[in-house]
């Protein structure tokens, strides 16, 4: 049995979701969303994700973690920030010594629903079928369950 | 009193040094360099860098910590990844509760020799007048202490 730490990062909303993988089923475990206050400095947000990140790691124990590549877009500091978050809850994890795998965009959207430019729409449709106990509540965290998901469908256990 | 912690941050080479101020005096405690194995993935090169910098604060239990801003340059993959190295950096001291300071790499170059667009070897010239004790091995280590000086020259004590 693999449990999976899938993680949607930003610094405003950081997504996660833990789920189940033994052969071919999937069991939905958790989800929710990592909420830094927007009032303090950025060192003190990175430190928020941080912490957040890995009470999830010490409390469900996950044995890998999936994660989003990034790319840099037309809005080079946005991105830039991003990466920060990104970086924050990456080595929240690594530092628990568990591995972690990057996805492309196009490889989670394709990995869920067979399209590389799915909608989110399309993504959550699949999410439900595939995990009927999630209710993911925001786009971060129904995008965390997805990268946990492709990460179960993609690697060879 | 003051200790300043000074980070140069770098997924190859993450320049660190301690300053103390007093007043107008300030005192080279010590400086090095963290070099994560390059052999291994980028979160587990993060938690290098996260737990170095963190042992660093256990250690030196500096007051406030001061490092450069960064930019999207022409090669926006390496600036990310630099970014992410940055945040590993950054969330090591945010953890300990000790607040960061970050300077623009002209306001660095300025704070030290008058000049925003001053060279490698003017700031070198000037880290040896005004700590003489430094002797930085590499530029990582120069920029790291010259970091530290920025902060302690431009925050009102």
């Amino acid at each position: 049995m693999k449990r999976i730490l899938g993680i949607d990062p930003g610094l405003l909303h950081t997504g996660w979701s833990i789920i189940d993988c033994a052969g071919s089923t999937r069991t939905y475990v958790a989800s929710g969303v990592i909420l830094p206050p927007t009032n303090i400095p950025l060192s003190e947000r990175l430190a928020f994700i941080f912490n957040h990140v890995n009470d999830l790691c010490k409390k469900f124990n996950p044995t890998e973690c999936s994660i989003e590549v990034i790319f840099v877009n037309k809005n080079g500091k946005t991105t830039l920030l991003l990466g920060h978050a990104r970086a924050a809850a990456i080595t929240a994890v690594a530092v628990e010594k568990i591995p972690v795998f990057e996805y492309e965009p196009n490889k989670v959207k394709k990995a869920l629903t067979g399209i590389g430019h799915a909608d989110k729409d399309q993504i959550y449709k699949m999410l439900t079928i595939l995990l009927p106990a999630a209710h993911p509540k925001t786009p971060d965290e129904s995008d965390a369950i997805a990268i946990a998901l492709t990460h179960a469908n993609t690697s060879r256990f």
